[in-house]
């Protein structure tokens, strides 16, 4: 990880699975963030996040429930005065919820709720953190985690394309179509904000061992994260509105 | 419009645009649809659609509210006496919601009530739906609308991939992510429906001079609804799990 690039980064689901690796790696990284805001719905039952926090200077802990316009607003301020005029560098929207979900299983309630949390939350805490990274954004030029990035964290699940043959087997009309519509934000997003120098892509982790996972999974959390953090090291203009895979392949939407 | 292919079909949204347009096309075709049922939340609202049942026979007015599970459960038992054993051959998701709401305009409520009823309800109408396709199907061979096929009238505006450059300059996030994730939908059911012989397709009416595409938009109701039965008339086995234009072309997701 080239690492003098990375300045403050905030992370979503924070607590556990691959938003804790997150926090932990570039906590441990030579190259390291100054400020690392890990952000989490309830951070006390998070002993994991409360020792990186106690190990590793400049790691703040804030409470952020992503799908509460309230707790959006307080963490706001919050990160506003952690980062103070310098802004926020880098956004990590990761906090999601999913399942496998058939469509003899699924409901109307698991689309909508799946749907607030992995596809709406993500919208509005990037458009509620945007003045930080605006901020951030006028200090630099160029385009990279060095100046201003909304990462959104998606999956090869949320690629309509890929959702055919033997990738098709995994059913999840909830997880999906809230993971194809998360992508459709940030291209959006990604129109939207690239005039201010703000990146946004869509990053899809891997199948990872985590909760959400499954003990099946491909890879350990700290090779997805690993390989994820490379790939946001190295991100430049050509991948504002893109959807890439932790080793830096690009997907299919 | 090829014809002795079209058997039942029922199409939601039908009380105006290109529901309404679908309905009364249907109805004059010399190789029309026996039974056609034209659902609508309000049907006595729509005189439109009261004339053309009255003037052309074998077209049936369905009350459906397609956010309401209620709504839909009654009007399944309508749509079963009315098919009898001969199933359902063709049910087309049109009834949608949706306008320009920019990043500075949108808001969560925007976003879900939008996901409801343009990615949700679809779903849950073909869910519902879903043992009179199966019946049809189960009385031919091949794909296409003369055995059974699930439409969705999604937009070019739900491609992740055309979203940039000067076709970005729409702002929707409400509308797009919800036809995004309405194109996943219609991907899960190919999947899934495949094996019985269901067809299921996302269908982009064109920028049509509706309510809805206002009096700028590219073609009259007339002439997108035209192409797109005539689209429909020819659906094959290669179509399942396809996104297309209502002049035959393929769209990237």
């Amino acid at each position: 990880m080239s690492a003098s690039l990375w300045k403050s980064v905030l992370i979503t689901g924070a607590s556990r699975g691959i938003g804790l690796e997150l926090v932990k790696e570039l906590a441990k990284s030579s190259t390291r963030p100054a400020t690392i805001i890990a952000a989490a719905r309830n951070p006390p039952a998070s002993t994991d996040l409360q020792e990186i926090s106690k190990t590793y200077p400049g790691v703040y802990i804030v409470k952020l429930d992503v799908d509460n316009q309230q707790s959006i607003s307080s963490a706001l301020e919050e990160v506003q005065s952690l980062v103070g005029n310098k802004g926020l560098n880098c956004l990590i929207n990761n906090a999601a919820i999913g399942s496998s979900v058939d469509l003899n299983a699924v409901t109307p309630e698991t689309m909508m709720k799946t749907f607030q949390t992995n596809t709406v939350s993500p919208l509005f805490v990037s458009k509620a953190f945007l003045p930080l990274l605006q901020t951030a954004a006028a200090q630099s030029s160029g385009m990279g985690i060095h100046r201003a990035a909304v990462i959104n964290i998606s999956s090869i699940l949320g690629s309509i394309e890929s959702n055919w043959g033997e990738s098709g087997n995994f059913k999840s009309y909830a997880y999906r179509t809230s993971k194809a519509a998360l992508n459709m934000v940030t291209r959006c997003l990604a129109v939207d904000l690239g005039p201010d120098g703000i990146l946004c892509m869509s990053l899809h982790p891997g199948w990872v061992k985590t909760d959400m996972g499954g003990p099946n999974a491909d890879l350990t959390v700290e090779e997805s994260v690993s390989g994820m953090l490379s790939v946001l090291s190295s991100l430049t203009e050509s991948d504002n509105g893109g959807f890439k895979d932790y080793r830096g392949q690009n997907l299919p939407w």
